[in-house]
């Protein structure tokens, strides 16, 4: 069950020196094909890092052959030289496996303002290119472990052909600084454009809904590459199905990771006027400090669900809110409902339905708690 | 130094058994005119308290001749039987007072999603109309606390006239869930839209840029009173720039009794295009938890700035940004600049500057740093 489980393609990960635990901290992931058909989705933060300024180059063809990916640095805001690392790192990416540069993706994880130390980068290339092969999956998924506390894989078959998927993160898509870095592999047959709508449907829904602390972070990118090497077309909208599976899996995984939490929370939005008016409402919910410190202390306090969605624009009268959690409508017509004493919020997975009144669409968004832990771990990050 | 000062004033605070400390809960001030000119600004949270819900009547028709203050519970999201309760405070102020209840103004704080102990309210309504006097300024602002650790009063004198003012909140005119009440008194003579100006001149300043921790209240109140007692005629300007002051002094006492703080941040950006993209950039970093805790950590991790910078729609080129902390120039042209050694976090106050590079414009965003104690308080608040 990882990236190397789908036909056409060989992983490695290796340890560089760039982690100062020692850990495994380059992976390399190559395509053999016989397609390159490649897709991509990345971080909408306009201060992007290096890798991401040079990946969009990669992918906006529509096709990549290999991605190396490395822990311990994420060479953003460091300038030309930055870029120049990065710029290295495909070349010799490309030298070693008979590629051209601008068909390797490269992403980054780790520290931010400082720059990669090129010599240890370059060595571990070298490394990872030496140790390639097509049970390399599990350790290139360990080498992107950033705070992570174990790595993510996640796999799933269609009608001939399969998925896997591997992920490192703490936070999501749009938000975290913790850096998400995912990358997907298949042996479908797909073209470009329907790569690319099947990945941009499954993240909408998977990663983009992630929030864990509201930050956005510079680095985040979302790889799929399509080796083709199943001989088997795929039905987008079977393929897509399967996509979102492994996307939900790992977007999951990273939920039940997220640096210092006690809590997963699903904020599920109904009875909204649109999806929209469903999503804005739960990201406000999920980006409440106030909400999310209520639920590390384990107080059903709806007070604070319904002052967040008074922030919001979305369509709905104040009078006729419901809210409930875990199950317990604790909240009617904006007012106190079921006693709150029948919410109980020890188990790790929390859920939140917030009943808007106001037509029948609706969303869910995933948040943690706001706890002791997060704050220490994050104000202890780089020191 | 209090609500008091200015001539025509009484005031008084009383104990009504609403808070379980025992503490002081309720408050009364009486504009004794000759005019009753008042201006007021309201929390912009689409779901307001019973409370924000009347005196949007009482006030709308820029005159005011009492208010009575609460503490112990927001009375917010109780419904009928809530709005009831904040209807019967206006009654019996108006009936003790020789007044009609639509010139009484009514505030409330404390917990959400509960009644009023009605009883209770009505006999200390009832106890400080009897103890109201014109040395009562001190003892309101102590009956308006909550997690407030001492009460927040200011003064300033303009020719022949005096504004005072009394606070009570951790929190901010739209964000923070803490209730943020002001009581502004001032003895000049001004028309209604010269009062009005002048308050939202003065709160768009001050406390609209105090963002402690991004939630927005279902209570805030900024209630200002003009009696007219002095009998002079104040200039429109003058009034408003002394009451800016004590707006900002008042803002300042809020920031720096924060529920949990360690530091008080103030974060100025220059170089904006326009105003308002220096404000979305200041409350951007003002509400990343990641730069928050960093600096809780003392930690100078500019890097969590850029990300929050480029979250925004302000105009900038990332490799332009400019960031000092405590007037170190940490980051350069979006790269590392200044040593982060330099930086000293250990002072409670901490400056962040952000130079867009984009024009002449410029603002300050007020907040708090994240820490284990704010996660603590705001856990453990309605248990």
């Amino acid at each position: 069950m990882s990236i190397t489980s789908p036909k056409g393609f060989r992983a490695a990960g290796v340890t560089a020196g760039l982690k100062a635990s020692g850990k495994p901290d380059v992976a390399l992931v190559v395509n053999d094909g016989p397609s390159d058909i490649a897709a991509c989705v990345y971080t909408s933060n306009r201060c992007k890092a290096n890798p991401v300024l040079w990946s969009e180059q990669v992918t906006a063809d529509g096709r990549a052959k290999a991605v190396v990916l490395n822990s311990g640095g994420a060479n953003c805001y460091t300038g030309p030289e930055g870029f120049q690392t990065t710029h290295a790192s495909a070349e010799l990416v490309a030298e070693r496996l008979g590629l051209g540069a601008i068909d390797v993706v490269v992403c980054s994880t780790g520290l931010i303002g400082e720059q990669l130390e090129r010599d240890r980068l370059t060595a571990g290339i070298e490394a990872a290119a030496g140790e390639l092969s097509a049970e390399g999956g599990g350790a290139a998924a360990e080498a992107i472990m950033t705070t992570d506390t174990h790595s993510k894989e996640s796999l799933r078959s269609g009608d001939g052909w399969s998925i896997g998927g591997m992920a490192k993160g703490a936070g999501m898509l749009a938000p975290a600084l913790a850096t998400m870095l995912v990358v997907i592999t298949t042996d479908a047959e797909l073209d470009s454009a329907a790569a690319d709508r099947a990945l941009r449907a499954a993240t909408r829904v998977t990663f983009d809904r992630l929030d864990s602390d509201g930050c956005m972070s510079t680095n985040d990118t979302v790889l799929l590459m399509c080796s083709g090497a199943s001989g088997v077309a795929a039905d987008e909208a079977a393929f897509t199905e399967k996509l979102t599976e492994v996307c939900h899996d790992l977007a999951q995984q990273l939920l039940s990771d997220a640096e210092g939490a006690d809590h997963d929370i699903a904020i599920e939005v109904v009875g909204a006027a649109s999806e929209d008016d469903a999503v804005e409402v739960g990201r406000s919910i999920a980006r409440s400090n106030l909400f999310k410190a209520a639920i590390f202390g384990k107080d059903p306090n709806w007070g604070r669900i319904l002052a967040s969605v008074g922030t919001t624009s979305a369509e709905f009268e104040p009078s006729a809110l419901d809210v409930a959690m875990n199950g317990v409508w604790i909240c009617r017509g904006g007012e106190p409902g079921d006693s709150r004493d029948l919410v109980d919020l020890d188990a790790r997975a929390v859920s939140v339905t917030v009943d808007l009144k106001a037509g029948t669409e609706s969303a869910t968004i995933w948040t943690n708690d706001l706890t002791h832990a997060y704050v220490h771990e994050n104000s202890a990050y780089s020191t």
